[in-house]
């Protein structure tokens, strides 16, 4: 067990719901609700002088009126009324209040920014760590503590540090539907007390996290925050989303968080010296966070790439080679061992196979695969589920059923980085059961059970594994 | 009617499929099946002597004991068998064959681009014109023709010349997943006959065709492409995906279609010269087709933007600014009207309009939206789907509903550019009938039904309204 003072607060034996209700559509039920569902072992006290039962739990008029100890109090309660209560707090020894709460500096007006000032001086004075104002707080599936009430209930090893909240919401289930699973995450929003330094600093250390993703508007401290990111890229992946990079973001950031963004490009080359990682949108975090957690490091840019088929293969090779990675030609190994095997197209199949001239010649993608994964000349292997051939219903689900099986067999015999590209598609509701769409999704489920993490583009694909190749080239 | 010789080859009054068969499997049986299934109403030959029958309509030995006239000529058989068949076509009087037969040039062998160049001299002297060899033909759904069975029945007026027939195919279910329909596709494969110029030049006069798209690996005769391009892009948007752009997508164009591509540079700044468009994926040129297909001219570069909320309105900001868009300050008039109507958020809401913070105030996203729709500031309106609202189930159908019927309203009272951003999910088979990727489906429905635009992300959509901008200012 760790010794850092997050540690403690992570877990709370009790958790108070201040500003509890019975209304679904109100927070203060959403959180309450949660802990229950989520089976958050600890005691549970909605407080709200109007209920005597909130989610058919007793509830207490106010944190005065619990009759245990208190750890951790998520408040839902208007701004105005936050002070009375973390006087409340102190009396009752709370270590750490989670404030929902919204509307101080990030309204641009005096008399909020001062207030939350003081909330900040008596937290200070009465020994009560801040998470927020203006956040969701914290999703800690081990413990059974969530604000959405669908995220993932199975933990995993990505901890994240967002100073968005909703963003948060849409990013995790985004990259669960990826594979994901999640140590803790916190979603910090002011940062007025505790910040992001404070959890990466935790995240460093917590053995429960493997991976450490941010999303950042501002950062209270430069000097400090580098220093932490430099200790904790140092022990493993980081990656961090810039919020507020140009003038319209920054102006849209300091009305959402109240935060001061700085030069862009100042900041990349500090994120890049302090050895860790900058994604562009939360669409890269999704393909980078994915790669670290399903794939052994990446040695070099030698790629082999499997399927597609005709314009397909010659667009992945061009995104391949635009990403940094070589498409290297096919090694006279594997065309040696395709003559001697007596296959007519020895001569004409290259690297990226494109696997619609195979058909017929009794080679299959997987054959080749075989062969590119065997051979030392491929860092990585690219495999592009050939989701669109002429073929009627029945020849597309059986080829993407032997396709998946081959590529997990690959996967299975050898040791090399392996990507899959299957496509994404959003179709519309008309179209949402059609057997096309649902093929996709059984491709995808049957290769994330199997470990294999699976991208939407080639493209995407190609430039997280050149990220990934650059990550571990630098710590050689 | 046009005069261009390729409209009389594209409406044939007969078919003959060489190599028809009944095994669901191969093309012969596809080409056929898809001209009954498709309402072809002209007269449809099987060709293959051993059926009396295929897909229950009488099959013929050769073409020429085929009775009537015929027209047009799908050929599946084996490249050997090619010759003779011509002539067989030069009896009947064919005007136009379809070489799906592959494996000539593309194999990188001298015999077989031998028979290709023999297959081209006896063709010229037989004046029969060819599609391929090396390609899936033709899809025109007012015709009902097709080479994919489950293309869109409805024609539309977007017009392709893809030089790769699996590629075209994942396209067309990709840019018909948002709404786009055809005029007519041609995979035209090896361009030993017509060839990417004769498209263009039918496309650029076809007045069932609105926007014109190409996927290219290499052009024939640089300086008459150019010329076409040109003329094409003087008439209608025309936008370019060219394959084989690296030295390794070089080599896999070349046993894929045996196509020489030449330098990238080169070859985006004559597109650009000539007024036509590049795309760099698939992605891209379905955004920018999707662009062109649903909004009017975008005169400028100024965007107001709704929703998303906290960090995604932030991001939102710096995706548009980093395309190239302005993403300006809340207008003047704007902040009066909403102090005038007595909001108390007047002096923070801004541009991007985080939504998250309307809540309780009595104004709605589509209110906001509505009042930059009539401010002459804006050139054009991005709204963001907010679909990761920490709202519980019902909360979020009911918000996207509202949101959905608001972004309508505000599209029918106004005739300013609108695009909506809405995240796209590929859920696995065990999470693909959840409500909230089925509520995202019923979204995207509505929106395209509305004819309003839907775009994954916000940099997409950003991107996709640069580029329109930038052409239609360069018209003017």
């Amino acid at each position: 067990m760790s010794t850092h003072p997050l540690e403690e607060i992570l877990h709370p034996q009790s958790i108070a719901v201040v500003g509890a209700s019975n209304n679904p559509d109100a927070f203060g039920y959403r959180y309450t609700h949660h802990l229950l569902d989520y089976g958050y072992q600890g005691k549970i006290y909605p407080v709200n002088p109007r209920y005597s039962e909130i989610v058919g739990i007793k509830a207490y008029p106010s944190i005065r009126d619990i009759p245990g100890t208190v750890d951790y109090v998520i408040c839902c309660i208007g701004a105005s009324g936050v002070l009375n209560m973390l006087e409340e707090c102190s009396q009752k020894g709370v270590k750490c209040v989670h404030l929902f709460t919204g509307r101080f500096s990030e309204t641009g007006r005096r008399e909020d920014a001062q207030l939350e000032q003081e909330i900040l001086k008596k937290a200070r004075k009465w020994g009560i760590r801040l998470i927020g104002p203006n956040c969701l707080g914290l999703y800690y599936p081990r413990e059974g503590i969530s604000y959405i009430h669908d995220f993932p209930r199975e933990p995993g090893s990505v901890g994240m540090a967002f100073q968005t909240g909703g963003g948060s919401g849409f990013f995790i289930h985004l990259a669960s539907l990826r594979g994901i699973r999640f140590s803790k995450v916190i979603s910090y929003g002011n940062a007025l007390d505790l910040n992001e330094c404070d959890f990466l600093d935790y995240f460093a250390q917590d053995p429960e996290t493997k991976i450490i993703l941010m999303y950042v508007e501002g950062v209270r401290d430069g000097r400090k925050f580098f220093s932490s990111l430099r200790q904790a890229a140092s022990t493993k992946p980081v990656i961090i989303l810039k919020g507020g990079r140009g003038k319209s973001g920054m102006r849209a950031a300091a009305s959402h968080t109240a935060a001061l963004a700085s030069s862009m490009k100042i900041w990349e080359n500090l994120v890049a010296q302090a050895g860790a990682i900058s994604a562009q949108d939360f669409d890269e975090l999704a393909d980078l966070a994915v790669s670290f957690y399903f794939l052994p490091p990446i040695e070099g840019p030698r790629v082999g790439m499997s399927g597609g088929g005709g314009g397909h293969s010659v667009l992945a090779a061009d995104e391949c080679e635009e990403a940094g990675l070589d498409v290297i030609p096919l090694p006279a190994e594997i065309r040696e061992e395709l003559r001697s095997k007596g296959s007519p197209i020895w001569d004409w199949v290259g690297n990226p196979i494109d696997t619609s001239i195979l058909g017929g010649f009794g080679l299959t993608g997987t054959d080749m695969l075989q062969m590119m994964a065997r051979n030392q000349n491929f860092d990585l292997l690219i495999a592009i589920i050939n989701e669109h051939t002429p073929a009627g219903k029945e020849g597309i689900i059986r080829g993407s059923r032997i396709e998946v099986k081959g590529i997990i067999k690959v996967k299975k015999e050898s040791s090399k980085p392996l990507l899959v590209v299957a496509g994404e598609k959003s179709p519309g509701i008309e179209n949402h059961n059609y057997w096309r769409w649902r093929d996709l999704s059984k491709v995808r489920t049957k290769l994330l059970a199997a470990n294999i993490p699976v991208y939407p583009t080639t493209g995407r694909a190609a430039r997280a594994a050149r990220t990934l190749m650059d990550y571990y080239q630098k710590r050689r």
